[in-house]
């Protein structure tokens, strides 16, 4: 049992620096041009071992993806909480808040998962990855909205605005270095919350 | 002279038969596992036709995005044009209109430029062309935003929120075949008007 736990964690802390090597390595070269050779010789390991620990060139960009979505998911589910310190938050401030925590991430990863997440978007398996995170934080997103909400509101539609407006603004922020993420999600939150409160309200434009 | 101009006249035909075959098959197989010999196929033209046409795969890809691309531009355009039968049109109207139109164009090409679009987003120099486009879209956006804008308005983000958001909605359209597409653009414009008109009136919101 002892021993068994003894080669479970120099294994964890071992994955963690080969995806450390992964990351770096795919996102300077692009999957296409990266080597299983390169990513070991980056994490200081054999090549066999890359391939026991973490199998093909393909798994080991698909674990990537899933392990800095896992961190991405678990900063915007922090950052989205309905009560700080006693307190319960509005609507708007915890959409701020997921916005800022959103902007503030992607700005601290801009060599990683920024460059992953846009290498990934064009091409299966990994879109599917990619897809079903964008489905997790639409998913967050509406679970904000929903309190509160008027019956019949569209809440999908406000959430799926919500997290493609932030996407874009992401995108914008990984290329230009010197902005600040938190003025971005300031700017974003004053576009995008007076229509989402709107819609909230469960008013409808029509033409 | 003549003579010049019939050969010419079947070049272009011939050029964009290649390129509705090429937009066929990539968007059916992917830009990775097409051959230059399926399109040409496809096109019923031989490969060293298809090659003296049009080039390499890559630069018969980049043609496709061009082209398509091109088809698209030309949509949001006539569509948010200031004036109709001699009556200005608000910027609601206009904004109504372009992103109906982009939606509907979007659905009617759910197989050829949603998939070329999907697939060039995360390979250069794909990407580039598409960065291009979008930034091209961001610049029709911001000129209709700008007519009676308050000094100091956000047009920059409210464009890119527009935006970001018109495609978030484009990628869920593209997998949902039954979704009307002009139902999409109105349940977006309900959510996206609203800010988007606090922000031209130089509304800002702040933590």
């Amino acid at each position: 049992m002892a021993a068994a736990q003894s080669r479970r964690l120099p294994r964890a802390v071992r994955e963690q620096q080969m995806l450390d090597a992964a990351v770096r390595v795919f996102s300077r070269q692009g999957f296409h041009a990266t080597s299983v050779d390169e990513i070991a010789e980056a994490a200081g390991i054999s090549k066999p071992m890359v391939y026991a620990y973490l199998g093909s060139k393909e798994e080991l960009f698909t674990a990537c993806l899933h392990r800095e979505g896992a961190r991405l998911m678990q900063a915007l589910a922090d950052a989205a909480q309905p009560v700080d310190a006693g307190e319960a938050l509005g609507t708007d401030e915890r959409l701020w808040r997921a916005l800022r925590a959103f902007l503030r991430f992607v700005a601290a990863h801009r060599d990683g998962w920024g460059v992953l997440y846009r290498q990934a978007r064009g091409q299966e398996p990994f879109a599917a990855v990619l897809a079903d995170l964008r489905g997790q934080m639409v998913e967050v997103v509406a679970g904000m909205f929903a309190a509160g909400a008027a019956p019949g509101a569209d809440i999908g539609m406000a959430a799926q605005v919500l997290v493609g407006a932030a996407e874009a603004v992401a995108d914008w922020l990984a290329d230009h270095p010197d902005e600040d993420p938190d003025d971005a999600a300031e700017r974003l939150m004053s576009v995008a919350w007076l229509g989402t409160q709107a819609t909230l309200r469960g008013d409808r434009w029509t033409s």
